[in-house]
């Protein structure tokens, strides 16, 4: 129970400023800082100064992930228990908005971030909202995303992925697709109530680190529906959706930001896991081929796509 | 960290049959058990065997509310923090769906059971979901909330209620009303991620042990504005809403079922409480005053309609 | 403008019990009569007697459509038209709810129905609304579409059929798809402010008279995605959606009925028609090769699949 | 038969750049036009050129409203029935976005404009579509109504006016309103298959010629609980809604824009009017105490507030 949430994303895109356009006027999100090649981008109900780090660069992919703990004891708790093993990177001093931070990789390779001490979002006067139980105004422009929510990495080896999460962050598997040959192909698991707070997909190329999606959360299927429209006005590429995951049921929409990483949006309805002793669920490979929640079937990028890309096959 | 979730209530009713009527062919509840005087109801995605006992009495009110503890280790730990104040009543066997049970009372006088082992609910054949990761099929009848989401009681002195759930049983205060006299006079607290599983508003009676409302989560907006359509067709009473709440935002709909008893329909769009370090907001008298968000004014028999009923000056 | 609008359809079934059962629980509407091997049903909003007339037959698709006329003038004048061509049936002395008729077919076969006296629906007590403008309660039970919207056939000359609609009874042309070759492969036609009381598709089976769908409107998407949800729970086939069409931007969903007729349910939003000098929009092939509007392809078997069925090469 | 559909309203107000910015930057209304002393503004599905002529003014309200005829033939009707009646006021030239115009007044004053000829709207390349059936981009900007609905005037003597544009402009009364002392408060009329294009209300100050209300649609219920939160977010007041009138069942809410006009978005769901031969659905003054549909009450300003503004009793 160390971990309290996700944090951020570091993304790279080799077409900054198109990138940042697209973050900022079609997806909704708000500049709350920059240094050096990165921006800070955040929307209306992230508490924290930014929820996504969007850094110029040679390539695009995921740079780094970040995850708050509780509390300073349980990053030290965390750092401990990864100290030594072949998962430490080290610690750091922190970034704009957030404090010590030890850092390090997953099975994988991807990297990732730990820490507790965070700037809390305080709006200027121009962005504050009307209602002070949340940290901004809602934007009224493009789509108004709410909040940051999940993402999704790829990994060649999934269980070894799910075995590091669950002991050394103590996060809890919620669903997963095994295959037939009994390898996973799938796995969601969460550190809060939300049904996942990110989930590894199995990354047929072979080649290790590489992102999936990030997704931030919609507060209905109907915002959903009209982020589809603003997205199709502003020549987006629509990748897949509007549609329902049967995998946890989100409601799902899915585009690539100028820079190629593909971008989701997401609305869960009511639907929460409050068991603390919740049953992971298994889907399998037969299951998996029926599609989504209402038939639509899965779309071949969907398995392929990933940032940075590679040749395939 | 020891309580998990809201698990469920016991609603009285002196009207019993039209009561489950009301919960079963309009509010779209299923039923999951009969025994005694009481039938136990539960929406579809509540986990658990039921989340609501309905039991025929004399009067309206709530007979009891339940909390499942983290672990079987949590409950002890609660119990024993208990053991010997003058809130315990004690340990009970249990009830249909669930164990071993250490029962309590608030400083107003509402009755508390604290449990850990529980049923999980199995859908009888004709009420299999077609997604195995819900636990019931999806009815199309009736309003159909998705799950128990939170409750509200009144009570007399609200701080000493707060500090009784802060100290005893670790909710954390996410919002509350502080009145000019610095009295408060709404308290919101949770144990997970929704912004609150229970809230306490001042009784202006004088009457200790009073219920407000019970809460059923909708996973939609729109699904709330066609469950009015339901209400107006049926002649069930809608006390307000549909609006906006400027407290915790919750979107909802208020009625009376037969028995008297208040119920409310609610969504809270995407909105979470992630930071573990919440800072609790507070909202002035005159805040109040402005009242929800939208500009409706709340409503005088909010203030002063609740379960069981009291005469009022 | 002697065509107010679409009046009901007649369509056949083979396994006629299974059918109403469909129509009826999980869809949602209402009977309002029986006659030898029929059904008469009903939308809640529908304020004459029933839009579809369901009858027992060895096979499936569509017996007869009907349009009611603005005024028994203007049912003598379409008559009068049509008296004397190949077209013309003759006069009937109509159905249960409606009057004296005149029968006719477009140049594909279809049987067309023209009358004006009609009975408009008088509910029953157990199912008198509770708003005064409304014929009938709403139900909360399956998918509650509020009225008929409209029906689209198959047919081989689309030109020929457009002109014959046009020129004996006055509708008119919203959208069309030419393709590259210069025949039209889509054709919608009005005789109100929705965008299309009726549509037609290219059969490329060459079999004339062809039944493609029958769409109920909904009051909104999120009905529609409720609806999808309640097909799945069901063991409904859910061919395609729920998408917004680049055609007309109608939100859609398509399932079949127990029959194997096709059934749409979709909404258009606030989109009307009200120029009356409207100026037809046409799609070209290519246009019409990108898909519907967020990018989903369009499904194979909506090209193939009409009732009743033939062989396919 | 000869009126198609309303086309424009001309609104004062002394808040010039205000009202403007209200319009354009909080509702979204794109400017197609300026000329003296007024702007030329359009919602994004409007065909013709624009919907609301803004002037400064030195005061608020009306100045006259529009609507376009079916035919030059269907001018012609108009203004030869109208010739020498005391409503008569004459010919002009146009204005900006349509031709030869006929002028007259109600019973009440309120000034008509009746055209045929008009100029459809050709967006500029930065505001095309992608889908080439709507005539211009979806903003993604504040509120995004779809397109001019209907407006509200107020009158003294409501069965004149009904009397005056059922017999010299053919509309249809759908639903009204009538006093237990026989006269009707309320008059809802259409010329389409909307449920009205326009409603006037009992002006009880006996003033006559002032204005209610102007009204866009929205595409769902939704997108009128989004645009709340602008409103909220944007400080403009909201006077009563988002909720369900039962006269009409239209969705509702309603803001002031600075130079004091009450504004509408408003939602039908699929309600049309089908009927040829409607029979207007008439509410007592009982039943209109009730309040709104799910039980809101009437709120006391939307009996008294009209511009311009006028000293009440």
């Amino acid at each position: 129970m160390d971990i309290a949430h996700l944090g951020h994303l570091e993304l790279m895109t080799p077409v900054f400023d198109k990138s940042v356009r697209f973050f900022t006027e079609i997806f909704g999100l708000t500049i709350a800082g920059e240094k050096g090649d990165s921006v800070y981008l955040r929307a209306y109900d992230d508490y924290e100064r930014y929820s996504l780090k969007l850094t110029a660069a040679k390539t695009n992919g995921m740079k780094h992930v970040a995850y708050r703990t509780r509390s300073p004891q349980a990053l030290e708790r965390r750092a401990a228990a990864l100290k030594g093993t072949p998962f430490e990177i080290g610690w750091t001093d922190g970034d704009l908005g957030h404090g010590k931070t030890f850092v390090c990789k997953d099975p994988d390779g991807h990297v990732i971030e730990l820490y507790y001490e965070t700037e809390w979002y305080e709006a200027p006067p121009e962005l504050k909202p009307s209602l002070k139980n949340q940290p901004q105004r809602f934007p009224g422009r493009g789509i108004n995303p709410r909040r940051l929510d999940h993402w999704n990495g790829l990994a060649v080896n999934l269980s070894e992925c799910r075995e590091f999460f669950e002991k050394y962050l103590g996060f809890r598997l919620t669903e997963r697709i095994v295959l037939n040959d009994g390898r996973e192909a799938g796995i969601w698991l969460t550190a809060t109530n939300k049904s996942y707070d990110f989930a590894y997909t199995r990354d047929a190329t072979g080649v290790p680190g590489r992102f999936h999606h990030i997704t931030y959360a919609m507060n209905s299927r109907e915002e959903i529906l009209l982020a589809a429209d603003v997205f199709l006005e502003n020549g987006v590429f629509i990748e897949t959706g509007p549609h329902k995951h049967a995998v946890q049921q989100t409601f799902f929409l899915y585009v690539y930001e100028p820079g190629g990483n593909r971008v989701e949006v997401a609305n869960a309805g009511a639907r929460l896991i409050l068991a603390p002793d919740w049953k992971p669920i298994t889907w399998t490979e037969d299951e998996r081929k029926k599609g989504q929640a209402w038939g639509l079937k899965t779309i071949e990028s969907f398995h392929t796509h990933g940032t940075p890309e590679v040749a395939h096959k």
